[in-house]
């Protein structure tokens, strides 16, 4: 667990995109969000209050997060000189870059001397048992997708949202690197030894209260061959009772994969399925998430119209629309 | 790689069958296996010559290969007095225990001092790629069954010793421990980080001639919550043009996991079929390996039959009756 709240540290930002980490917490944990640390040249900004390390001190942060990732995902000079004060004004570092902040022996020397955490996201912090199978009292749904990157992340995120905004009880549950620096928790599933994936997500999705939605962020495609089996391990180790398939329209391959094309719809929901009721035979589809961000609106609607009406399942895009339609489906479950 | 031949270390072995690792050598690779050592007390013997490690030198082995699992699979002293005069004899050491031979302080440093490699095949040595998923030269058959431990290795090894008795092209490629052992090279696949399981695969089983059959040993089972994120990364960086389809039938329920039947061998082919052809539009289920162990002569014929009848696919137990009809069934291909 990453201690809240946060100054978000955007670096010398080349853009808005390159801090999109910082964006997405200040987008779905404002709370967490107290204030934003940039460097001369930064090109980002949260709207939220620029702050020194000792302003941020007095406004009560625990954490300070790398929100920005550059070129290579190297920690630079400039950057490190930031770093070190931060760690010896006291606060714990969090970062989700390839360059480890454990790996740099000057971060590393000051953490020991100061006694504060270097929180690297990227890479497993617990060890994790292998799956039991056991079936775990609460509800769980899962978000999986015709590919990578099409929106399950913030297909979750849009639907915790609005099931807290009507007092449900539901809880995101991150197994990426973005999704963990967002809340604080979770499991880098991409990280972890293949015989203890399974169990990773028991793990991150334990017994809970009968109505209580766990919102599993799904990560590859059972249908994307460098990844289907992180995604075949969401679907076994978070034995979910409700699946949301994601999908983006105008994709043209698989991500990554030129000569792949996207499965369809129906042969995702019918693969997933099946699959998931080897772990909990009750699972159903229950919607379709659909990210419209490069349509206009008539074409999202119309879009959105047809899959609704050949899927027989609500279809909506939930960042653009709202999840209600979705959350609305999980009463029948 | 594992340099070769070998001296199979069976310690003080309690039973026969705590050698299976020895065993297996002996099987599938006699050519590697000149000469065995044995504690005193060893209750195994794979009839092949005794040697002491000075007649194992002057016979020209060139690895020790612990071929024994002990309770915990921990080194015992009385094995490291052999297993640091073997290194100081100028042996290399090969192990799938737990128990790594590099954590043990003085297995490291006799080993650095004389040069010799200690190969720990629990845990990978190379680093994978990510898949990339691009169509590659030769033939490649994958074993995949409706559990773990149903005999997806000794199928594979059972075609590839027929095959190369055809004056066929074909390679076993070892995706588990005591492969690895057996054959002096492979993939630990469970022991891979998430990320590079299929990439792992393609590495494994790279370009080859036309002509050249690459036999991937399977694990786990796409019905088996646990570990099917290994079967799947398999099925799509393996992307096999064969499947076989390995079954136990008098199991009782899925190793491990009391609460979960077995999927049907129907289940199986359909779903392994489905997402083999994402990796491979030509791939073709071609027979079915049933491990009839626990069946009397008479049984294991009549339930041969009738799996044969039930798939229309050439059934056979390949350990007990010969892998002929599994690889006659590779010419449709």
């Amino acid at each position: 667990m990453i201690e809240t709240p946060y100054l978000l540290f955007l670096g010398d930002a080349p853009d808005q995109l390159a801090a999109k980490v910082a964006q997405g917490i200040k987008d779905w944990r404002p709370e967490y969000a107290v204030g934003q640390l940039r460097l001369e040249g930064c090109k980002a900004d949260m709207r939220i209050p620029d702050m020194t390390l000792a302003e941020a001190k007095a406004a009560g942060v625990k954490t300070v997060v790398i929100g920005v990732a550059n070129r290579g995902g190297v920690i630079s000079p400039a950057w490190k000189t930031v770093l070190v004060e931060a760690l010896e004004e006291g606060f714990d570092l969090a970062s989700g870059l390839h360059n480890l902040l454990r790996d740099e022996e000057d971060l590393a020397a000051v953490a020991r001397a100061t006694g504060r955490k270097l929180h690297d996201v990227r890479i497993p912090s617990v060890k994790y048992p292998i799956a039991n199978g056991e079936k775990r009292r609460g509800k769980r749904l899962l978000a999986v997708g015709t590919d990578c990157s099409v929106g399950k992340m913030y297909t979750a995120l849009c639907m915790e949202r609005e099931m807290r905004d009507r007092g449900m009880k539901a809880t995101f549950r991150a197994t990426g690197q973005t999704g963990i620096l967002i809340t604080g928790d979770g499991v880098p599933l991409d990280a972890v030894i293949a015989d203890f994936m399974a169990g990773s997500i028991e793990y991150l999705t334990p017994d809970n209260d009968d109505d209580h939605w766990d919102l599993i962020e799904g990560q590859g495609s059972l249908f994307h061959v460098s990844y289907s089996g992180v995604t075949m391990a969401l679907i076994h180790g978070g034995q979910p009772d409700a699946l949301i398939l994601c999908h983006e329209p105008t994709r043209r391959h698989m991500r990554g994969l030129p000569g792949y094309p996207l499965p369809s719809l129906e042969a995702v929901r019918d693969m997933a399925l099946t699959l998931a009721r080897v772990a909990n035979p009750a699972c159903a589809v229950v919607g379709v998430s659909v990210n419209t961000q490069h349509m206009a609106d008539a074409e999202a609607k119309a879009c959105l119209a047809e899959v609704e009406a050949r899927l027989g399942l609500p279809a909506t895009d939930p960042f653009r629309y709202g999840a209600a339609r979705l959350v609305d489906a999980l009463a029948s479950v």
